[in-house]
């Protein structure tokens, strides 16, 4: 069977808050699971301070590995929003005053309170593709294949949502779990004989500690719905020969 | 004034749960909150997948680039449990079962359980040094200056929390924040300025979206609470001068 090529994804957000733990991050689950949904694979994550020669090196680092990636974070009017002039460097062009993104806060803005620091919010790489969302007047953009968003979870979520339809993803990854309360050190020398005879499904195990016990959730991931299946019974049956139980949930 | 030593750090999140949507990271924002305690600059995360190459690569890219990494995940007894043989090939030493290792777990298994997958759990890159933790046997482990921990949040927790005192931090960073209903655009040119004569201070620059109408949280970060306090009244007189007001909040 010729598997379709795998398109990747890589996620970078930018900004000292979420390494300071003054917020937790909430966008990279949202893009993770929109990448699934159409068949891109995110394939790492990284997170970056607002300093310019660290943005610009995982920016290169990343979009040299990837099919795609996805930047949140230091778009916006403020001397710590840096992250359209490192894209801007990283693809060794010009920053400008993208015209359309001018033409978007212009019609946002009362006549007067389109100052310098919100032109700023303007400013993309020359060559740049806009982003639009629904929140607010302020795009993001598109370089080649780097999609540049916003922090703010509200509007990043409109950005992505926005282009997710557009990436070109492979055949969208499917995924199945069954839980046990059968313990992982009791399952795992049989689950590795399991993902041994399955290497086209990506078998994972996760304990978890509820109510004073572990229990396991054995997720199951492949793009062949029928080979999947196999799979998904072979774990069931596994479990049961261990004197267990494998219920598959949602 | 001659500054101390900035001691930094990276957490290196290993696993494929966090890439493909299916769990949210609830580690990454307790190590940094922890970190920021003990006056350690977290400067860069990774979320890496179950692939042996790629958290060779990025343990070797971030143990050489920081002064601590903080792994989690990946240390349990099945197939995908790969980190410790990583962190070995990492430093290019072998793996062994660690002896105190095995002993705990003895412990805590009765005769007959301690099967070869929960005897994994013991397996450590040689000359590692244990970080136990009050929810299970199963110890992380140290070896130079990579900790490794488990990925459930209660365990990886216990861990942390054990390490986190016997750090050597620098001078632990103080936190403000001043909240205004002004919005960023308006306060953007002044606090460029108040940054710009504040060079030691890290002020940051935080819309947040709530009913109905934007907000901005100005955080400004540093080391000297007396530096700080300056800078602080800084922004509250600016933003009393732009007609608006700010308020410090916790």
């Amino acid at each position: 069977m010729p598997a379709a090529k795998t398109v990747t994804a890589a996620v970078l957000l930018i900004g000292n808050e979420i390494l300071s733990g003054r917020t937790q991050d909430a966008n990279l689950n949202h893009i993770a699971k929109g990448l699934t949904e159409v068949g891109v694979k995110l394939a790492e994550a990284r997170v970056v301070p607002d300093i310019e020669g660290e943005i610009v090196d995982a920016l290169n680092a990343l979009r040299g590995k990837y099919d795609y990636v996805f930047t949140t974070g230091g778009i916006g009017p403020t001397h710590d929003d840096i992250t359209a002039a490192c894209v801007a460097k990283a693809f060794g062009v010009a920053i400008h005053r993208h015209p359309e993104a001018v033409k978007l806060l212009e019609a946002a803005y009362e006549p007067g309170k389109l100052n310098e620091a919100r032109l700023k919010m303007a400013e993309t790489p020359v060559g740049a593709e806009l982003v639009r969302n629904a929140v607010s007047a302020a795009p993001g953009f598109r370089v080649e294949n780097v999609y540049v968003m916003a922090g703010v979870p509200a509007i990043m979520r409109t950005m992505f949502d926005e282009v997710k339809h557009t990436l070109a993803g492979g055949p969208p990854m499917i995924s199945r779990t069954v839980a046990t309360a059968l313990p992982e050190g009791a399952i795992a020398e049989g689950l590795g004989a399991v993902q041994e005879t399955h290497p086209d499904i990506d078998i994972g195990s996760y304990p978890f500690f509820r109510q004073g016990g572990f229990g396991v959730h054995v997720v199951l991931r492949g793009a062949d719905e029928a080979r999947l299946d196999l799979a998904v019974r072979a774990v069931v049956d596994l479990l049961a020969a261990l004197g267990g139980e494998g219920t598959e949930v949602a």
